[in-house]
C-alpha cells in the first residue's frame, strides 16, 4: 500500500482527496495536515465518521514526510512553494495542487501571484500535470503542478483545433461558469447561501489568475504566443465548470469534421468523453467525476467553432485529477480509485 | 413624510427595511448607518442604483438623531441597549430588531444574552411589538421591542388555543425549520453556499435564544408559565420560516372547531391568514411580505393539534413587521407600504 | 381606474403581471383566464389569499373583452393570435407577450416558429414594446408586441455601439444564461428540481426562437441586415439573465468612452442602468425589477468590447416591461407601480 | 459475478443502483429495463458513457429473467406485484424496492394502496429488508421488501427506545423532512425547480403511505400495536431525509444512558452511526452513502426524548440498503461496493 499524505485537508481540495483515496485500493491515507487545532478527521468530516480513524493538525513537514512516499498539497498558492522543497529531498513525491509549480516563466507567476517564489529552481523540474499531455514526462516525474480547474477544461477544449492549426489564436474566447466550490472554503460573505442563491454573475473579467497558465498551455500545444480572452462567471451550484468556447477557424471544416479531429486527439482518453453531434454537456454529468466532456458545433458559413467543455472543478478539475497523476506516478492502472 | 432613520444598514434587516420603506408612501429615508466605511448606499446595494442616493457609514447616534423622526435599531443584541435611551431622551420614537427590549425579565435576558443590560428601566417602557397582541399599546408606545422571527411564527401560531385552555401547557412541541438569511450576514464557514446547499440539519435544541421569548408571550397568553420545546433546523433556501407545532388538546374538539377558534381569534387581523381546512402553508407563499399563513389539524382520538404556520424571517418575522408596527405608532393606515 | 384583463394567468408571466398590477394605483384588474378549471385566483395562488377575490377560468374572449379596457396576453405564441385581433376590433389595447406579433417578417415568423401565422395584416400594426427604442409609437399603439426576454438584455446591450458604427456586425456573441422561470410551467423532466440543481448547460446553439428577434432589431439599429450568434444557457436559479456579449470593435476606444456612448444613448431611461467601470452586473440585482443593468468592458489592444446586461426574465424581459408600456399606452407614469 | 437485473432504471432509484453496482466488484449489470424507447442507457444516463455499454428498454421479464440471477424491481408500487413471482418461479432472488411486499397485513396494504393485491400469497415469502432488525432472515430470502425511505429513519430511530419500553407507544411524533428526490422522476409543476427552490411545506399529515410501514415495524419491535404520528415536508435540496422523533419516556433517563441505550442496539451495525453527546446528523453527512446517522438528546425534567435521525432517501432509503440486502444473500462482505 502507498502511504499518501495531505496537507490542507481543511480545504474543499483536501476533502475530495480524502473521499476518493478512502477508496483507493492501493492507498492508505497515512497523515493529514491542516491549519487547525488538532482533532480527529471524523469530526472535522462527519460524514467520515466509521470511515477514517486519523487526527487532523497543524503538523510538521517533517512529521508528514516520515509518514509518507507522496505528498498532495492541497494548499493555497504562496505555500505549497514552502513545503514542496523539503518533501523533494527527502526522496519523496509531490503533488502540488497550487499555482506554485504550473507557471514556467517565473517573472509571470510573480506578476500575477504577486509574491516572490521562493524555490525557483523547482520549476523546469515541474510536471504540468495535464495526463493527456504530458503523461510520459509525469511517469518519470517527482513534482506534479496539477492544473488548475478553469485551465483543465479551457485547455482540453482548445487544443485539438489549436494543434491542428484550424482556429485563429488571435481571438479566442472562454466564457467560462463555474459552481461555488471553485472558491474555496474560506467564509466570505460574497460566497454566502443568501448572498449566492440567486444570483449569477461574470467577475475578473480578462484578469483571473488562471488565464496566464491557459496561455501558457495553449501557446505550446498551438506553436505560438497566444492570449486567450478569459471571462469567469459564478454559478450558483456547489461543483462544476462549464465553458463554452468561441473561435474562429482558419479553415472551413464541419461539426462531423471537428468530431473526428476531437477524437483523433484524444483516442485512448479516458476521462476525456467526446460527444455525439447534436449533445452539449453539462455539468451534472461529470459532477464527481474526472471525466471531461467535450461537446463541438462548428457554424462554417460563420467560420466559428463553439467548443464546450464541462468538468467538476474538484474533479478534473483538481483532486481527482491529482489522484489520476498519482497512479501514473506509481504505474498503477490510470483509472484505479476514480 | 416622516423621516427615518436606520442603523445596522448593512445586515439583512436593515436592506429589507430600506426595500420597502423606499416604496412607503409616507415616508422618507434620511438617514442610514453601520459599521463599514462610508460608501454610497448603492454601492453598498447595488439593486438600489438610481432609486435612493443616500451614504451610508458609521455615523453618529447623535448625527442620525437629528435627521429623523423614527428610529429602526437593526442592530445585533447588546448594542440596541447602547443607542435606544440617546434617541428616546431626543424625543424619537424606537423600534428596536435585536433582542435588547423584548424580554421583560431582565434576569431571564442576561441569563441567554450572556451579558448585563445597560439600560433595564428601559424594558418596562418597551412594548413588545406583535399588532395583533398590543396593538393599542403600540399606537402609544414610543418603543417598540420587534418580535424575533421563530417567536413571531410560534406564538401567533398557538396562542388561540392557550388562550381558550384548549392545550396542555406542559408539552408543547415548536419544530421550526429556518431560511439561511436568517443567521445575519457575518461570514461564517457553516453559512457558505457550498457546505449548505444539501444540508438539512436541526441546531441549538431547546438551547436558543428565541426560546424564552416564546416562552414568555404565551405564558401571558395563557396565563400560565409555561416552558416549550423549540427545536429549530435549517434549510437550504434563502428566506422563510414554517413551524410545524404539536399541542395536545384538553378537550376533544375538530378540525372545523378549531378554525373557528382561530378565525374568531384573528379576526380583522389582516396580516394573519386562516388556511382553509386541508391546506398546509408554505414559506414561498409568504416571501416578501408580511402575511403569517396557518394552518391547522385537528386529530381528536390522538387528542393532538398539529398547527403549522410560515412567515418571512425577513418580513413579519423582521422588517415588515417593524413597519406595520412604525405605520400604527404614527397613525398611518397599518398596511401602508406593505 | 384601468380595468386590465389578463389571458394566460396561469403562467409565470401571467402571475407576475398580477403581483405589480395589483399594486398598482392606476389600475384594477378585472378578469382574469387561464386554461384551468374555474377556480378563485387565491386558490390558484396561494399568496394571493386576501388580496385579490377573483375568480379565474378558461373564459371566452368576449368575457374578457367586456370587461377590459387593456388586455395582457401572457399566452404561448400561435395562441395569441388567435385572440388579438377580436379584442383590437373591440377598440381594445392588446399587449401580447408572446412573439407573435414581434417578428416583422412573417416569413421569418413561420419559420422559426413552424405555424401558419393567422392574422399577418396585424404584424404591422404591432409596435415592439422596447420603450428604449419605440416609445413614441408606443404611446399610440393599440397592439404592443412585447420583447422576449433574452432579445430585451441582448438588444439593449448591443444597440449603443451598433448604432454608433463602433462594432463589427458580423461576429457577435451573445453567451446568455438563463434562470428557470424562463422555460415556462408547463411539467417537464429537464425542469424538475432534481435534475437541475446542481446542472448547468448550453442548449439551442444558434437554434433559439428568439435569435430572429434580436437579429431583426439590431439590424434596425445599425442599418445593416445582421445575424447575431446566440448562445443560450439554463442557470440553476428561479429569476434572471445575464447576457455575455462579445463584439470586435471597428473603432479603438476605451472603457470610459464607451461607457460615455452607452450613457448618452440611454439618457434620460430610468430603467436602464449603465454600471460604473470595473463593476460587473449580478442578476440578484434586478430580481423583481424592471431594470437592465449594462456593465462594459473594452480591451482596445484586442479590439474587444465585452457588455454584460442583466435582466430578470419575468420583469424586465416580461410582465414589468408589459406594465411599462401599458404606462406609455395610457398616459401614466412610466415607473408606476414598477 | 453475479449477474444482476434492474427493472425501472428510468427511476431514481434504478440509476442510484446503476451507480453503486458499476462499482461493485462482484457483481455485473447485466439487464435494464424501462418503460421508454429503446436506447443505450449512456443515452438516458449521459453521466455514464464510456462506463456502461448497455441498451435500455421495455423489455419482458422473461428477458431479464433470462440474464440475471438477481433482479431488483426499482417500479411503483403496483407494478412490482405483477413481475416478481414470475421471477420467483425461475428460482432468481428478487429484491423489491416498491411497497407491495413490505406490509404484512394485506388489508392494510389495500386501504392505504388502493389496489387489490395481486399475489398476497408472497407477502408471507417476503423479508423486510432492514438488516438491523433481520439479518438472518435476509440471509435465507428469496424475496426482499427493501423499506421505505421514510420508514428506514424512523424506525431505526425509535426502536431502541421502544424495545427497551422507555417511551410511550401513543404519542410518537416523527417530523419528517425530505428532499426532492423522494418524490420520484415523474413530471409535475409541484415538483418543478421554479416552484420548489424557495418553498418549504409539509404534506399528506398522518396520511401518508409510509406510515402504516413504519406502525408495522415499530409495533413488532415495541410488542404493542402502535400508531406513530408522521409529518413528511419537502425540503428545496436533492437528496436526504432529516426526522426529528419526539417521544415520551416511561423512565427518566438521561441522554448519556440513552446513548448507551442505542450504542448497544447498533453494536456491530457498520451503517448506522450514534452521534456523541451534542452532535446533531445532518443530511450532507450522509449524501451517496447507505449510513443512518443518529444524534439523541433527553430532557429527563419534561420526560421527552427527542431523536434524530439523518439518511440519503436514496441511499439507506432505498438502493444502498438494497445493494446491502444484495450483499447479504449472495454471503458478500456486507459494506461491498458501498
Amino acid at each position: 500500500m502507498l502511504k499518501v499524505g495531505i496537507m490542507g485537508a481543511s480545504g474543499y481540495a483536501g476533502e475530495e482527496l480524502i473521499r476518493i483515496l478512502l477508496n483507493h485500493p492501493k492507498v492508505k491515507i497515512a497523515s493529514l495536515a491542516a491549519k487547525i487545532e488538532k482533532m480527529a478527521v471524523s469530526k472535522l468530516y462527519p460524514w467520515l465518521k466509521g470511515m477514517l480513524e486519523l487526527e487532523c493538525s497543524d503538523k510538521s513537514a517533517e512529521e508528514i514526510c516520515k509518514k509518507s512516499d507522496c505528498i498532495f498539497l492541497a494548499l493555497p498558492h504562496k505555500v505549497s512553494m514552502q513545503f514542496a522543497p523539503l518533501f523533494l529531498k527527502a526522496g519523496k513525491k509531490v503533488i502540488d495542487l497550487s499555482a506554485d509549480f504550473r507557471i514556467r516563466d517565473v517573472g509571470v507567476y510573480e506578476k500575477w501571484y504577486e509574491v516572490k517564489h521562493e524555490c525557483p529552481e523547482y520549476i523546469n523540474k515541474a510536471v504540468y500535470g495535464l495526463p493527456e499531455f504530458y503523461r510520459e514526462k509525469i511517469k518519470k516525474s517527482d513534482l506534479i503542478a496539477n492544473p488548475g480547474c478553469y485551465p483543465t477544461g479551457a485547455i482540453l477544449g482548445c487544443a485539438p483545433l489549436l494543434k491542428k492549426k484550424l482556429a485563429d489564436t488571435k481571438s479566442i474566447i472562454c466564457d467560462s461558469k463555474s459552481g461555488v466550490s471553485g472558491a474555496g472554503r474560506v467564509p466570505a460573505q460574497g460566497l454566502m447561501f443568501t448572498e449566492l442563491q440567486n444570483s449569477f454573475r461574470p467577475y475578473k473579467i480578462n484578469a483571473h489568475r488562471h488565464m496566464p497558465e491557459i496561455n501558457q498551455e495553449l501557446s505550446c500545444v498551438s506553436g505560438e504566443k497566444l492570449e486567450v480572452n478569459f471571462i469567469p462567471h459564478l454559478v450558483p451550484m456547489e461543483r462544476g465548470i462549464l465553458s463554452t468556447i468561441y473561435l474562429k477557424l482558419n479553415k472551413i471544416i464541419n461539426t462531423k469534421e471537428a468530431l473526428k479531429v476531437y477524437k483523433d486527439f484524444y483516442k485512448g482518453e479516458y476521462f476525456v468523453r467526446i460527444l455525439e453531434e447534436g449533445v452539449c454537456p453539462d455539468t451534472k454529468n461529470v459532477a464527481r467525476t474526472n471525466f471531461c466532456d467535450i461537446g463541438i458545433r462548428i457554424f462554417p458559413d460563420r467560420s466559428l467553432a463553439i467548443v464546450m467543455t464541462a468538468i467538476d472543478n474538484l474533479g478534473k478539475g483538481a483532486s481527482h485529477q491529482a489522484v489520476q497523476n498519482m497512479n501514473i506516478m506509481f504505474g498503477f492502472d490510470e483509472k484505479e480509485g476514480l
